[in-house]
């Protein structure tokens, strides 16, 4: 049981826009910051748009960011958004037309999909913000964001700004 | 996000089972029950076997039979004995050598990890006999079981038994 490597990338990119804290990022730094492939980055954000998860802007100060706010987007809403399906047996997929023969007294179902609504209620309980906010710093060393925010918040000792920005 | 069609077919198998109360069934009688192809309920059969679920017996007399009591098989003994994993996100399975750049302070791990173990929860809430015992009249209708101890404690006129069995 796996969820789909577009849900797992997508994670990944709201997460990176969230610690950003409203500011716009480039397909390019994205690719960059996650190590994807552009391709791969460019079909994700693609649907990540398409679903209203997040805003591309075209041109110079364009970019991706998250069309609400970081802690108006549950884990939840991401992997429902994203994941193509969640048909934990045959019968949970009624599109397909193969039958069980076992259906019509099946049990079991409700005990699934008891599992599967547990499973989301855990995923609604946490929200992007949550998941960087509390967690700002590491993400920033990792990123190496740079944040004036963050800086006056943490103080710049924990915070390392990368050697490009202290050249300039 | 989907089990794999083995564990799909595995829990439908020992369900069969379970309501068969400790009676053997053979391959060819599950085959025709479940509407499986034979081929794919052996090599079905063999992973049963070999993770301790079932035990198979050659010979006339031989056959399938549950390798312990219904009420001491849950739904989660046997997702997590025949799902080959539960990696959700790429760095679940640690053996595949690729790295998330998030990873060393991610939180959203810690996340899905909850959600899993609630997920595990509800599957541990549920053995075999529950899903069987209390639905049998109904499952025996699907299945076309011959139980006297089931006639005995529902009445005929709810069980009908298969035309073939009141011949003899």
């Amino acid at each position: 049981m796996r969820l789909n490597a577009q849900t797992d990338f997508s994670l990944r990119i709201l997460m990176y826009l969230a610690a950003k804290q409203g500011e716009a990022a480039t397909i390019q730094e994205v690719t960059n910051k996650l190590g994807l492939s552009q391709a791969h980055l460019m079909r994700i954000a693609a649907k990540l748009s398409a679903t209203g998860l997040v805003t591309a802007a075209r041109g110079r100060s364009g970019g991706l960011k998250l069309a609400r706010s970081a802690d108006e987007i549950t884990v939840e809403d991401v992997v429902k958004a994203i994941e193509p399906d969640f048909a934990l047996v045959q019968c949970f997929n009624r599109t397909d037309g193969v039958g069980c023969t076992i259906e019509p007294a099946c049990l079991l179902k409700g005990v699934l999909y008891s599992a599967l609504n547990a499973f989301f209620a855990e995923l609604r309980s946490a929200n992007l913000a949550e998941l960087t906010e509390s967690n700002r710093v590491d993400l920033a060393e990792i990123f190496r964001l740079t944040d004036s925010r963050l800086e006056s918040r943490t103080g710049p000792q924990i915070y390392q700004a990368p050697a490009q920005v202290k050249r300039s």
